[in-house]
């Protein structure tokens, strides 16, 4: 049985990047061996591994085993950072690696982003009251980081405190993060929970039954607006409509203090074949959520609230 | 080759009434017969048919099945009426055929259902401007009513008229009526389309790239509110954040003047394994979509504004 924190691992010898092949959740519990770069930019392109950080970490393990393989480490990293555009984690884990292209650096940066997630996670669960309901999109899990994860490390930790009560899990089409991966965490957590489909949140809002919405972050723009899985945006105006709080939850690799606001942030645009293979379709990956609908961004350092250009100007 | 107005048809001598089953649409284009009452309300619940008008009609062609068979009337009606719980449709039908349950009557009752259709969508167009884009969600098709539609009857005359630039059509989890239905009618009809996913109607709103939102009903209680489709209020919603109309097009039938509000439509819930079959899943199939987010509401009679509880009575 494989779990979250089998994510992705580096292996000396061979040598190769092993990933716990995130497409065939929950079926099957699979890896997915990455013998060159070139196979791990495919991989990171269609999503045996996905998630901001972890597509950061997976690309870190990616330039030691160019250096290792004797591959050219400009052409390498240049790769590795165009295999997905909206993330910017790619770009920071490369450049952190760049001096010291070793396993050992990489699994140092594996370790510190599962050590910012706990971080995050604890500080993310001062924002829960008792009983919460929380509703939490795509999947910031585990599996979208080292192992912990981001907005569901936040709901682990409120489970651990007391504080959670429900976790609505919105399904996340068109590639199912949520009732494929977020379920597959809650479930192994022993967390309650159900999914639903993403059109439903709005009436379980007007319903009362639901008390927040965490999600991750793909990239935080200076001014705070937030890049996230496609329906992040629709949650935040639901959210606002019905006056609930929604949490963004990411590391401080995910804030890019060089986009100045969300209109900056390329929005990668999916094959329409991810919905329907028999009519035309247009599939962006992501959207944007004005920081204005954000009720607070919580880091490892801590929870931060608007204005977010002061408040993130002083992490980085 | 079939098409929406090949939805549903009574057969004397067998009898039977015959379907156009839209679950294998659109890769089989594939006709169910259903021999008795029973077998009728069997397809009826594991939508076969579906959409508010649609049911009526086949509970209607039921009702002559049960006569023309000699199977007890009260007991064909009540089957029918309780086949889904959230459409008034199946009743008035039902209550229509009483005093006639005749094929012949049944076919009056489809044939007008058409024209109601017609009727709406000609009103309808008077709300469209030149080049709109216009966003809807689920079915309100030919495959919804009696082969015409009543949002898409809509968006069909509006084409015609020369006023209509796209369609954005919401995939509408968890059974992809949109995708499968919707995207199906629209290209017979040569009407510029895309499929979206559910969640990203927020995004392309913000965009700039909606001018309207086009729904049916499966009932309008006496105040206005409407429950159709789940994600229907979640549109409702976002289309009041981004200042865009939402217009309910649906037959005075679906018009339910014995429900004050919204509060009072039972909701159905569906089988959470439509959703996932490996994890716990809530999955109502409807939401109420309160009068004040409805820009309008347009029956055979014309464009209705609020107050709707003054403009509905007088309809009745």
């Amino acid at each position: 049985m494989l779990e979250p924190t089998d994510i992705v691992r580096y292996e000396e010898g061979g040598p190769k990047v092993v990933l716990l092949d995130q497409r065939r959740l929950p079926d099957e519990e699979v890896e997915l061996e990455c013998g060159t770069v070139a196979e791990l930019v495919t991989a990171i392109r269609e999503l045996a591994i996905r998630g901001a950080p972890a597509i950061g970490i997976a690309a870190a393990y990616g330039l030691a085993l160019a250096a290792e393989r004797g591959e050219d480490l400009d052409a390498a990293a240049a790769a590795l950072a165009e295999a997905r555009p909206t993330a910017v984690n790619l770009a920071w884990a490369l450049g952190e690696m760049r001096d010291d292209p070793t396993p050992a650096h990489a699994r140092r940066l594996h370790e510190e982003e599962v050590e910012r997630c706990r971080a995050m996670a604890a500080h993310a669960a001062e924002l829960f009251g008792p009983g919460t309901r929380a509703l939490t999109h795509c999947n910031a899990g585990g599996l979208a980081t080292g192992g912990y994860g981001s907005a569901v490390g936040a709901l682990r930790a409120a489970w651990e405190r007391g504080l959670l009560a429900h976790v609505w899990v919105d399904e996340t089409r068109p590639l199912l993060q949520g009732s494929r991966l977020t379920a597959w965490e809650l479930e192994a957590a022993g967390i309650p929970h159900a999914v639903i489909a993403d059109s439903a949140a709005a009436a379980l809002m007007a319903g009362g039954e639901v008390d927040c919405v965490v999600t991750g972050a793909d990239r935080i723009a200076a001014n705070g607006d937030t890049a996230n899985k496609i329906g992040t945006y629709s949650l935040s105006v639901l959210a606002a409509y019905h006056r609930l709080p929604l949490y963004v939850i990411a590391p401080t690799s995910s804030v890019d203090l060089a986009t100045a606001t969300g209109a900056e942030i390329p929005i990668e645009e999916r094959a329409g074949a991810e919905l329907t293979s028999r009519f035309p379709a247009r599939n962006p990956a992501f959207d944007v959520t004005p920081a204005g609908l954000i009720a607070a961004i919580v880091t490892e350092h801590g929870v931060h609230r608007a204005p977010y250009a002061d408040s993130l100007a002083m992490l980085v």
